[in-house]
């Protein structure tokens, strides 16, 4: 099994009853993976799943990083992120491995590839230090082929602010929308668009924000129609969500 | 001790040396409530504080509320709220002392007398479910003698609803801002006016809002200032509080 | 303004610096609601967002829920949706405007009109007593012009009831997992498809499900990249969003 | 757009309907921020809203904020707040821009300027722990323009200390009532004065204040009227709110 | 082992070595209790910890209670406490055995009888809302031999209620301060007396007192010395402790 | 007024209608406190509450410390205690007050004296880990002249360790409960004994002992009667309670 | 696939290398449920995982349960396990099929034969009022073939209650310790035998039980080790746990 | 009283009359420990209990720990498992006692010892990150005489890593499910084995993981029967637990 078309080829079998469901799964499985010991590579989900490969750097040494990204490479895997990985960390596989580090968003690109970028992915902050997580989400959804245009500091209490760049919001395919605080930004701007919009609460705040905890809830709660929300800080997630929806293919109708 | 100007009169007096700040107290002091058993009835605080009589009517029975008022009453007390009394215990209350009855508020003014209309306090909703909170914020004001300018459904999930009202939000002097789910109308609100803005989060909302918690965090940390928030559900403590800033006599300067 | 080909073609016109955006604003603003006293109607929405009308039920009255749709039918909206609506309710807005009603998901769709129904969103359950979140979602997407497959009581402590359906889920442009208790649906699908997944956490369980909160949490923190989540039993919330997932156009590219 | 009266006689302009309501959004719209980058500076606020400067220093670099003070010293903003800066940040700030630093409280006032004090708000707290936060809200209050008299340590277990200070207390015409642990100065202090009272909740104590959860919550349920509530340890929003009130003007009656 | 000077006679031989430690043990464990099957009643606390005996009542069949209360008076207890019983329980276990109801408190004394009031603890409220509560530990510690002095409706917002009365709660060897809302009582109280200080938080409020949460953190937060709390709306546990408290004999130094 | 002699005298004064209430509160408040700036030293409450000094190290400067112990100790206090102060911090205060030092209970006792040691408190732990929180009891309760048992390391998870000084236990006048984890100690205790049980729920603990909240629920949620609780690691107010109830006098009967 | 000894033979031979492992999974996937629409109900999990069917009763119609008991019925269930089930729904389900039904426990088993107790579990309950969980975990264990010996209204504030039955606790093979309120039982159990303890909180309790959350906590950080927790209320898990381990068979050495 | 076999026949010989339980209780109690001032260690319990004995090792001093090892070692005790302690009071305590220390689990073994390895116990965990947690539990297993199998990595999100492994899964006699984040493993491991599941939640994991109260509520509220749960990051308990239900003798019959 080797690449997408290969797997929808084969599910459309098991649709019209050409392959049974088991068979279709025992295909599937094939040699998923590598044991490392400490970790289990996963080289099929980028077949499997269409997606970059990612690892998420937090608890890892920078040997046992340099080590998955090595047998990653070695089969062919490019752009791969390693996400929440320190400045030393990423100096230390650096020596191994072809590596870009985004010091803000602590995040790595190993065997970094040039991609085209796709459609438009709006990325929208409400203060300036809602960046570091916005930056995850806008380089994650750029490293995997996503035309991305950063909106930051456009918080809902200098509406204005947000209203002059309407425009540009209502040209996005998706919009992430990051703030911390009341998390008020994903309202208003599930308000103003008709794609979807994807809102990721920060941990940015202090004393009842708990955290995070008071964004998340807002987001959750929102009025607007067409918001879904990512865990606290993940902009990574809200990335990779966000490049799938933008690189849905068109209804055949 | 009858009336502000009195305590003015002597507190200047207690500033300028003439009377020692323990026998402003003891004046102060003097008979302040009458005892009915299962409540000790303030008829002082009208003096001490300026304010219309207050009775919260949860977890008294009609015959409690009926005592206290007509103590009151016998007193020259005027349009006495009582807060959270449903429509059986009104009427019943009715029966022995002049009552209107506010059924969306659960609000009811015994001994109602014309007051004059000052100022002007907007009170806006984030939906037409936060209307009963509303209501009881707007009573509760314009029974202390303001007018009260609604402005309901106006949350910013439809943003064109409330900016089609700008003009009547910046002409306030005081803004009520009531809203459940998100709460993001607190923010929003407060970065587009210069006057204080009092949040009150509503029990409103299902899920994750979690009987009125997400609102209320949301308020508290809003980005925008001049904001400040009472608790969930509290009309009362918003039109109450909106009122003492309404009604604030200007620097004299 | 009175069609979404309209507001594009402005926009561009704002891009290539033809139109200026306050011009634009302006606009998108006009006449957008009418103002009912206890609501203010927007038919403007369905315009700036593409979207089918909603009205959520729950703390309106069957007469206020009634003028809105009156309102609505009048200006020619069809396949209103309404949330959160008794059936006591529902029966009582039939009187006045046609009106299919479903009891599981308390939903109603006033002014009912044929609907091609496209592309294939999956609506997955971990139990049977998820449904009626379930239907909500679905109904909401059928309402809005998708295809529904529903896959029901997959739940993964009987992983090989969800492994037999692995074709289903992955030919579906979306998936909605729907699942109580502990939520683990969400990370289990999420792992094996490559569409959108929209986590829907209910309030099914008991103890420490705490109303929802653990399927919450366990959603928001999923390991699968992909996933993310709206309110506990917002299962209207997710039906919208991925009726604006699967409507998706293609990338020009 | 120039100054306040100017936007006074707009909205009165909007209210008799000289000018549409439109019209005067697009008017205070024009112009309001210059865009650093990192940051849209809102030169306009201090138009819209009457108010000083601030910027937030939590989670941005001394080259943000003196290249954001920067700016508006360039414009004629004076008395700017920086809030939660530290000292080492605000050493390096001074270097560019003039600076009062005041540790205590981690507040600099960029480009001070001589501004006369009116009015009389109190700042009192339970305990001296409570200064920092205290010191924030009078700073703040007096770049602001108003007169600030500080009462510190008078929490209610030594009510005689509160009692002494009676007459302080009665002649404000605001008070911020900063505490933690147990918060019951703001519910003793409310039922003391008749003016407008902002509970700020600090996050000292330990064990079961959960950093400041259990003064949030004491101030929220106060049974004293007139109260409301910001952020813990919010000491800045008491303090710009309390300037808002101290200096409003009188009614026309 | 049949009453308190027995044990401690025990006791000291226990300390001068007279008696093994696991020789008195045996000794005080011998038939201790009767075995009903759905209850093990014990008939030896009294003597152990010098008590009345107590049922709570929540959960628990009227002839459940029946049975345990019938059995304890055939051993020669009186004044048996019933705690948190209906008034339609209560006439049913009335039927079989002597007792006394007290409809506010859900509180019921089986076999009463006259015992000496003795020593003084007063219990203090908040509002009338409390009574309840009040009343439970009030009729508790009455029905252990203590004489109990009220004093309700005495809350922080209006502080000349509580100080006028401070002759009466410095008279006291314990006070009981019931509060809900923000429980500020309990600290002002406990500045105000130099006795031990039982706090009960009560589950009066609404919003953001989360059913006596705000009460229970104020007053385990409480600035004041010598308190201590127990659980919310738990009156019969304070009436208990403050009972032992008053009934403590001199030290013999 | 200078002593508690004094103060009963007028208060029974005060009960028989020789003095007004008001009056005997003036001669209470008569010059209480003494105003350092940053503390309003108090120096009336060791008459007003006959209790030992005591100053709250936590966010104090030793400068701070060390100017408030010293106009205590020339008023004549002796035994100060002063609270989680560190040990450099109590190194700088004893270069200018004569100073005792306990490490494990971060505590110190200023201007020592030796101080009888009457009745008996015991102080048990659950393990070898809750010692600084019993220390801190222990040490506040032998400075305000009271005979302490320590019993540590007795949690229940090995009964018969407990069960072993089963004698200690029952000859104390009152026994405070250390514990963290799930806090069971003060159940098993409050079931053994029949003296006044105060729990001190601490820190102690791991994952979901969520800083000790898990201890804290358990005693307050304890089923044996005669138990109160203080804050968490509350090891100061335990003891100074405790001192309390040890030093009771006896019923006049 | 028919029996436990089949799928060891299968399992064994997958180590030995005859078999593949993914051969085994088909084989053991084959046919594994019949779907009726509201349910797949899973025959094949008895042999799978070698327990007794069950259904949770919760959300479930009457028509429903009796749809699947009946289908499980035809394919020669037995001992069929209903939990949380009304009388009423049991009366309907009973029309259609063969049912005991236990009250207290809200439980009910289908097609009920005699199976052969084996082994010894020993039940425990802090008081009288957690019999309804105690019984649900009984039942359940008893259904599936074990011995139960039931221990009830043994809490720890009455430790002689607890430790007269010492004996009949160190015989067991498994303890099922319930308890609600401090849940400390399961702490003093768990130190007192040396088999496996499961805890199982319940909802009893009021306050600061916060529906058992309280309970839930302190069983999670007993110090005794040995024991694990199920959920809140949880007593089918239990039982349904404790079956497993009393019937483990020997390690063969 | 030296071993369990003397301990079962005491016990035997009470169940039929010939011992009195409270001799028994007696003779168990027997010179159960050594007071070392700091700690009373239990000699007693791995009599009593049947287990290696075991010191928590956070917040005690390696002084503390190498007295009681060395204390343990005179009296015979092997494999004596020190949880939590660092790797130089490790250092420290080797200077005095033989040691095996392992820094991945912080968890050191004391007069270590051959044990024969027996069973099978099958540690799992959803991540690398979790292997820390994983390891502590393996380690108590194996010094405890267990069979370990490990199968690290192996989360939900790529569920064929825990399919390829079923066989292994299969053949346990015990299971210790160890995850972070959203805690899926323990419910899809629990829905695919027959035997004991026991959940160990750990605190990998940021944003609304809440460090590990999302994992451990999910485990919870796993739908699969035949799990419970232990604290988080508790795998000292999970690995003693294992190794009961591991041991367990057959049943007789």
């Amino acid at each position: 099994m080797d690449n997408k078309q290969e797997i929808l080829r084969l599910l459309r079998s098991v649709a019209d009853g050409t392959t049974a469901p088991e068979d279709a799964l025992l295909e599937l499985k094939e040699s998923p993976f590598e044991d490392l010991g400490y970790a289990k590579v996963d080289f099929h989900r980028s077949v499997r799943q269409g997606a970059a490969e990612v690892i998420y750097g937090a608890g890892k040494t920078p040997e046992q990083i340099a080590g998955i990204v090595s047998a990653m490479g070695e089969r062919g895997c490019r752009n791969i992120l390693i996400t929440r990985v320190s400045q030393e960390a990423a100096d230390r596989v650096a020596e191994s491995v072809p590596l870009e580090y985004h010091l803000l968003a602590k995040l790595a690109v190993a065997f970094p590839a040039e991609r085209k970028q796709r459609g438009n992915i709006v990325v929208a902050t409400g203060g300036t230090s809602d960046m570091p997580v916005a930056e995850e989400a806008a380089l994650t959804a750029e490293a995997m082929g996503n035309r991305v245009t950063r909106l930051y500091d456009v918080g809902v209490a200098g509406l204005h602010r947000l209203l002059s760049n309407l425009d540009v919001l209502m040209r996005a395919r998706c919009v992430i929308a990051v703030a911390g605080m009341e998390g008020a930004l994903a309202s208003v701007v599930g308000g103003l668009v008709d794609c979807p919009v994807i809102a990721v609460p920060t941990s940015v705040g202090y004393g009842a924000s708990f955290g995070g905890l008071s964004a998340l809830l807002s987001m959750l709660n929102s009025c607007a129609s067409g918001c879904s929300v990512v865990n606290i800080d993940n902009g990574f997630g809200a990335g990779y969500l966000a490049s799938r929806i933008n690189q849905m293919e068109g209804l055949e109708d």
